[in-house]
């Protein structure tokens, strides 16, 4: 191993990097050694590489993970500006360190990495090797708040995990690290003790309060402008809260302050540095960018119809991208052509992680020239009373570059103008084509885009070479620093990575030739067709679900290999293998044709590569992560469910709120007294609330957060609980997301709701309201998700938001703290202003929506209503007693009462709609039957309206008059917000 | 710089070291790391090297200083066990770096290691590159109190020096650091701001707050047993500890006191440490000793008269030692051999820092035989009465291995036993000496001993190899793991560094051919000859003072350099630079005949080596050294002496006795105090105090601090103040130690007794007790200065040192604290015993001093008393007095007053006694005034024994005549301590 970090730094000391040494005070990562964190910020140029122990209390395991460590070996390289070509200059490193990227599969999977801690963020890769993460590849935007420019590209290499990949050695501590000498043997011990510190050892008050000494003295380093050792103050301040976080000793609200101050002083500091740097004149100089390419003084002239050929080259783009950015080229592409007049076939667009390739056959020579006539000053103008042109005619034809006498006249508005009758040229298609396909890079922009060493272009990863071709003929284009040339890059294995290109048709062709699939149809039917061919070796069938389009687009030609894992894996439950091969693998499972798993996926590599070698990779990689998963599975089933429960005292949950425990048992209660509102209130019930969250406690869900609910449902089972407990304590963590599934049994339900609006209610009640794009509690999605949960079962509308919240109060007040009405309100708004964005999104007219808002206390009731109002949208009858109601409120002041004496009422128009009123059975709920019962006023209000004045001279009649119709008002306001409605059926 | 340290890296990866990491906290040194202080430990083989970034907040100078810095680059190398060969790797390295050993000036000059604080310590050298100290080479022998076995070498580089020298650059700044960037482009920030932050902005009370936490859970951490984290937090504390020191917030006595509990702890960790390794079965295995040397079966024999050649090859020891161990091995070899009966001639030893050669002309072949006989049992018992043997008889003759009729007899004392004639055969001279030599290794002992990896060996050195040939024959010897063998080593750089030697005739020549003078006489006046002749050529001649017999002994063979400085340091007071040219350089000065410095010294290299080279590499240590000294000296002499003055208050001196602001104004007061009790206050004393160690806050003396009242006198004179207050502020520091040179003003002899009594006073006052080998005030060295000082200047004899401690204790107490009466007594006994100590040390007869201790209040007044008692001790009336006032001490009762009443006494023996007592002058002072005056005592004393019965009946007689002696007794009781002296006289 020792070699192998000597290997690096040779390696990037050749190639100009200067080495610094590890930082001497504790760092979670290379990162934030200021050779990195400061040293990104401003103009000037650095080159440097180093090892960086870094520390992660939280990955202590004692030494007994063969996979994490407290302190693991980042390599790292920071290259500022980005070089043009630092994946290649990477590959270059992997082959100083023994590695045959021919034969393995290197693959740049789309890893972007953001420390709101830092206010840095990057776009990037994880490189994978055989499926192994071992390098995080990140070009820097932004760090302390500040865009960077120059943008410097981060390489951070895991070495252990490399090392064990290399030695084929299933444990950190197996690996040689130097002769003689293993990994376990040198460092065995310190991982086992400082372990034993942070974990278990570390003193949490007295880290507190060294927290608070290193963030003093980061401000007062601040205030007297030192920006190194307020960094190092950060850094010490960093180290202490990831001490307390591996304790368990700090609570949501807790992280959230700590984040808040570490990333404010981060900013500072970086903020002063760069300003210091500015101060000092910037010792290292500037660094250079690329120089701007520029188009030919002419364009070639080509004759016939050509095929033209258009390359965008870019580094690996996300999955989803490449299928969106083919789609916004073909547009782009299509709709520019059509503005111009070169006649063209069918704009062809394909595209893989590293091209986007637009073919578009039939494309004439030239465009025809098109005639149009310029328009001068009017006559009246352009000639004095002698009919001699005046200036403004000479000016104009001057202009035009014609003598006077050529002008002629038009006449526009019935005014007449002089004129000029002009050619307009069609201009040659290679010329045409330059512009249309410059400008076509320079308007790619990508859901979330990044700068690199070019000055101006913006992409979701780095544009790095245009191919332009009309037929044979190379089209010049021009954008910032690059320009087109008749060549492309095929694998960066190959032989010859770039390859001259002589004509664009065929051009698919001849990628394929090269190994390269442009098309992702093919590819994903070439992954379908093999990856069944090799399920089916092993009587098995592969399950697509989920993650094909992805892979389709993770590769430019794909190799599917079968791959095995040891069947003692499948006694853990299914969700589990699958979310580890899908959600971190990207592998495809096997199924037996009923359904049950089978010992073995199918990975889908890039290209030609040594099957066996790859297979043994990927292979290794799953065993080492099913290994944990077991590991901590049978740990789990050895726990009885209470003990698993009892953990969670130890798990702080929030400042004032206490622990993860207490909110368990409020939770139990509220669904409790939920449950007693709607009278569903049983046994299920009682006992899954008892166990509530109890999964939070085992190893599994303590490792892999996303199965919380899912271990529940199994251990609870294995347990010998009855499948509804079992089933309710999954169905309490749903939805987990927007778009998720929801509870289906009413216990479920209940418990859901009772998790969310405990949420809801603590947190606004201790006043942790999220703000902007700020919501570390995941206040929104809880909001979201109880109101899903109403809508879905509208049995339970007795439960409104402000009773919910209320209960959920009274829970919290029993603990502890009395929350305020107000902060219940704020939080009532606020989960009706998340259902007022789900109808606005599911595409509900607005008007409609604030129509039936009033009602959002209780989402299924206003649900219904806005239902109903949709369908009722379209009936005459409906819209004419609706505008019989608005006459009606119209004109009734707001503060009159509904209340009249009938004997008052003498005109028989007046009457009719009394009697028509009375008509109107009490108590009818819901819109529809509103309407129904309602629809007898809509004739009796009009002719009353035709007949009576309302405003009569008689006080008393008057009074009476308004009374009815403010009685008519009344009848019908519960049922919706006419207001808010209003002439939205007009 | 980057390719220096992975050269040096790849150097010793290849040699078998592992590479760990720099610390991830902040340390002082490489071997605080754990894979040294740690590592060291147990019976774990264990070779690494790292880089150490070494933070040294006290060497923080904003980048300024060309040499200075607050991080500077450690590369650390541990070999445990040590190889056997340590130097020879070194030297490779060194090549390895592209230095020239052979051109170069390579030295190991004696540097020993000791950090209390981590209980631990070593010997070795410091390395020299042309007199550039470049690496620290250590024999770890102890850590955390606890003795090493194996013992490991430590080698410690110091990058920023070997760099500056291979790039012949003059400050650190201009290193290249790696292509195209400098030291001070990648760090110059960083090196400024750190300093910043650690000497003028670091919270001082947050840093006392941090090192009590971290001292806190260093303490928990033990108890835990986990050593890892406990030194982890350790290292933690000696850095905020550092910090609060180069904030000069750091008392004497905090200091002692933070140093005490950092060494409790160090140890605790080491201990912890070593028993967790051997619980866990010390992972690593155990280190392996080489094995005994073993002796052959039979030795060879020789004839005639042969020279005996015996060397013990050592690497370089000390320059003191090589005299000591010449002089022991010549007594060892002197002895041994003349224990023998082998015949010699004289025994001739000499000395290089290499070897001891021992000579001896004349060795007989083989000893002579001897007769000798053996006594057996009486006859009486070994015959029965029949004349036949009896079992006593046959027993004697069988175990002598003969028969009974072979006995003999023999008469010894009158008695008659049976015997034996044998003959001891001589033996051969080969196994003689093979023995006799085995012993001198074995027994040779130095002032300091250390272990290297010889099993058994001990000495200040390792002893690598023995010689040992008589004539032409190899004569073996084995001790430990060490043979002799035919062969030496002469200079590391030859081109054969081992050779073969065929006979003892003629070594020195033999060694003088291979460029070695064994003769350190030779060496002396080699280097004298070519000194004088280097600096007669430049106009000068050589100051030999001091360092002579050093140089002769750090090299094998002298090469005198004259080197050249630049004019204007001359400018500098001559004693800045002969200090820093001896003590740091061993360089001889040049001086012109008026005695005057010339801008030239000698250095003294080893063999040959490039003396342009050498003499470049020289000039360069020293001109780095002078500017340093030359920037502080400018400073300085821009400053007025008030405002040195003034920032003594910056300066802890200790908790509760304030600042050394304060501590020099109490020191001004109290010399004007003790001036008046002996009548010598004059204004150069009032000038002087007012200064008084005003020089403490000049740069010079931060820096230098043995310069102190050296600089306060050239300062003082320079400021324009007279000669006398200057030589008083200079006096006022002396004596600086042991046998350095006394004050000779009055006003310097009271400043300095001033010093030296607030001293005492204030810190037995807190009670800061010196304790065993503890004294980190230096309180022994100043009750020495002001016994030395009183004794020194007998007209300051009023000055007592109970009277100077409770002036000195007034002055305290009247800026604070009250200091008891008990302290005060303790800190006079204390310095009433260093004064006891060093009339024994004198030489003096422990019963004259003890006799004139009671005096010893006023040093000087029993000195002289001593010098009488001496010089009184061969007269018989003197001796004839002191026994009769013996007699009159021995009757007479503790408690009977001198009083009697004359008219009492009648006998004519008492009335003579009472009348010569009559007419000894009363007053009389001083012992010899004493003897004179009371001479006439002696015979009347006596006569009055031989006649009168002192005990008479007549109570009123007896009580008279006692009275009468009583008189006597206390006439001479306050000349001196007649208990004490007892029968010295006798």
């Amino acid at each position: 191993m020792q070699d192998a970090l000597l290997a690096l730094t040779r390696y990037w000391t050749d190639r100009g990097c200067i080495v610094v040494q590890p930082y001497n005070t504790e760092v979670g990562a290379g990162t934030l050694n200021p050779a990195t964190v400061l040293r990104v910020l401003g103009p000037e140029p650095w080159r440097v590489s180093y090892v960086e122990p870094s520390v992660r209390p939280d990955d202590a395991r004692y030494g007994e993970n063969p996979n994490r460590l407290q302190t693991h070996t980042q390599f790292q390289v920071i290259l500022k500006p980005d070089p043009g070509d630092p994946q290649e200059l990477y590959l270059g490193s992997l082959e100083a360190l023994g590695i045959d990227v021919r034969a393995h599969d290197v693959r740049f999977v789309e890893d972007n990495w953001a420390s709101p801690a830092l206010g840095a963020w990057g776009l990037g890769w994880e490189v994978w090797l055989d499926g192994l993460e071992i390098t995080q590849f990140t070009y820097f935007q932004q760090a302390g708040g500040m865009s960077l420019d120059p943008v410097s590209v981060e390489i951070t290499y895991g070495i252990e995990r490399i090392m064990m990949a290399l030695q084929g050695v299933d444990h950190f501590k197996d690996i040689a690290y130097a002769p003689g000498i293993s990994y376990g043997e040198a460092f065995g011990q310190a991982e086992y003790e400082m372990s034993r510190y942070y974990l278990d050892d570390a003193d949490v008050e007295a880290t507190k309060r060294m927290f608070e000494e290193y963030a003093a003295e980061a401000r007062r380093m601040l205030d007297a402008r030192l920006p190194v050792p307020a960094h190092n103050y950060v850094l010490k301040c960093s180290h202490a809260f990831n001490v307390l976080d591996a304790r368990g000793a700090i609570s949501t609200t807790e992280r959230a302050r700590a984040f808040g101050r570490m990333r404010g002083l981060a900013r500072e500091v970086a903020q002063l540095w760069a300003a210091r740097r500015e101060e000092l004149g910037h010792p290292l100089g500037l660094a250079e960018a690329p120089a701007p390419a520029v188009l030919p003084e002419a364009f070639a002239e080509v004759t016939g119809s050509n095929t033209l050929l258009f390359e965008i080259g870019v580094e690996e783009l996300p999955p989803h991208e490449v299928t969106r950015t083919v789609e916004a080229v073909a547009k782009a592409v299509t709709e520019k052509l059509g503005a111009t007049r070169l006649a063209h076939g069918d704009v062809e667009v394909h595209g893989t992680p590293r091209r986007v390739v637009v073919l578009v056959p039939g494309v004439a020579a030239r465009e025809p020239d098109a005639e149009k006539t310029v328009r001068g000053p009017r006559v009246s103008a352009a000639f004095d009373a002698d009919g001699n042109p005046t200036k403004a005619a000479q000016g104009f034809a001057r202009g035009q570059g014609v003598d006077v006498s050529e002008l002629g006249r038009v006449t526009e508005n019935g005014v007449e103008h002089v004129a000029l009758a002009r050619t307009d040229p069609g201009r040659g298609a290679v010329e045409v084509l330059s512009g249309l396909l410059g400008e076509v890079v320079a308007e790619l922009r990508a859901e979330k885009n990044m700068k690199w060493n070019d000055p101006k272009l913006s992409f979701t990863r780095p544009i790095r070479w245009l191919l332009a071709l009309l037929g044979t003929t190379p089209v010049p284009v021009a954008v910032s620093s690059l320009a087109a040339e008749p060549r492309t890059r095929v694998h960066r294995t190959a032989d010859t990575p770039v390859v001259e290109v002589s004509t664009a048709d065929g051009y698919p062709e001849f990628l394929a030739g090269h190994g390269i699939d442009v098309s992702a149809d093919a590819r994903r039917a070439a992954i379908v067709a093999r990856a069944e061919e090799l399920a089916a070796s092993v009587g098995g069938v592969v399950d697509f679900d989920g993650v094909l389009d992805e892979v389709t687009n993770l590769v430019e030609r794909p190799t599917p290999i079968l791959g095995s894992f040891e069947e003692r894996y499948l006694e853990l439950p299914a969700q589990i293998l699958t979310t580890v091969m899908r959600k971190h693998q990207r592998y495809l499972p096997v199924r037996a044709a009923d359904g049950s798993l089978l010992p073995h996926f199918v990975a889908v590599a890039n290209g030609e590569v040594d099957e066996d070698l790859v297979r043994a990779g990927n292979e290794g990689v799953l065993r080492a992560r099913y290994e944990d998963a077991a590991f901590f599975w049978r740990a789990d089933l050895r726990t009885p469910l209470a003990d698993m429960k009892s953990g969670l005292a130890k798990l702080t949950f929030a400042d004032k709120l206490g622990s993860m425990a207490d909110r368990a048992a409020r939770i139990a209660v509220l669904a409790g007294r939920l449950a007693e509102e709607v009278g569903a209130a049983d046994g299920t019930l009682a006992r899954a609330g008892e166990l509530a969250k109890f999964d939070l406690g085992s190893q599994m869900v303590i490792e892999l957060s996303s199965l919380a609910g899912v271990m529940a449902r199994e251990y609870a089972e294995r347990a010998g609980e009855t499948p509804e407990v079992a089933a309710a304590l999954f169905e309490m963590e749903l939805p987990r997301s927007a778009g998720d599934a929801l509870p289906s049994s009413t216990p479920g339900a209940l418990l859901s709701l009772a998790d969310r609006f405990d949420l809801l209610a603590g947190l606004f009640g201790i006043g942790a309201n999220p703000t902007g794009s700020s919501d570390p509690f995941g206040l929104r999605r809880a909001a979201l998700g109880a109101v899903s949960v109403l809508r879905a079962f509208p049995e339970l509308k007795g439960i409104t938001l402000p009773k919910a919240l209320a209960l959920a109060a009274r829970g919290v007040a029993e603990q502890g703290p009395e929350l305020s009405a107000e902060s219940l309100e704020v939080a009532r708004e606020f989960a009706v202003r998340r259902y007022e964005q789900q109808l606005l999104d599911a595409g509900h007219d607005h008007r409609f929506v604030n129509a039936v808002l009033p009602l959002a206390d209780a989402p299924a009731v206003a649900d219904t209503t806005l239902a109903e109002l949709t369908s009722l949208a379209g009936d005459p009858d409906f819209a004419a007693l609706v505008a019989a109601l608005q006459r009606v409120r119209r004109i009734v002041p707001a503060d009159t009462a509904g209340e009249y004496d009938p004997q008052v009422l003498t005109e028989p128009a007046e009457v009719a709609l009394h009697e028509a009123l009375v008509e109107v059975p009490a108590g009818v709920t819901g819109l529809a039957a509103f309407a129904a019962a309602a629809s007898g006023l809509t004739a009796p209000v009009n002719t009353f309206f035709d007949e009576v004045l309302v405003m009569a001279e008689d006080e008393r009649v008057k009074r009476a008059r308004l009374g009815l119709l403010a009685a008519i008002r009344d009848l019908a306001a519960p049922v919706l917000d006419w207001q808010a409605l209003g002439t939205a059926l007009g």
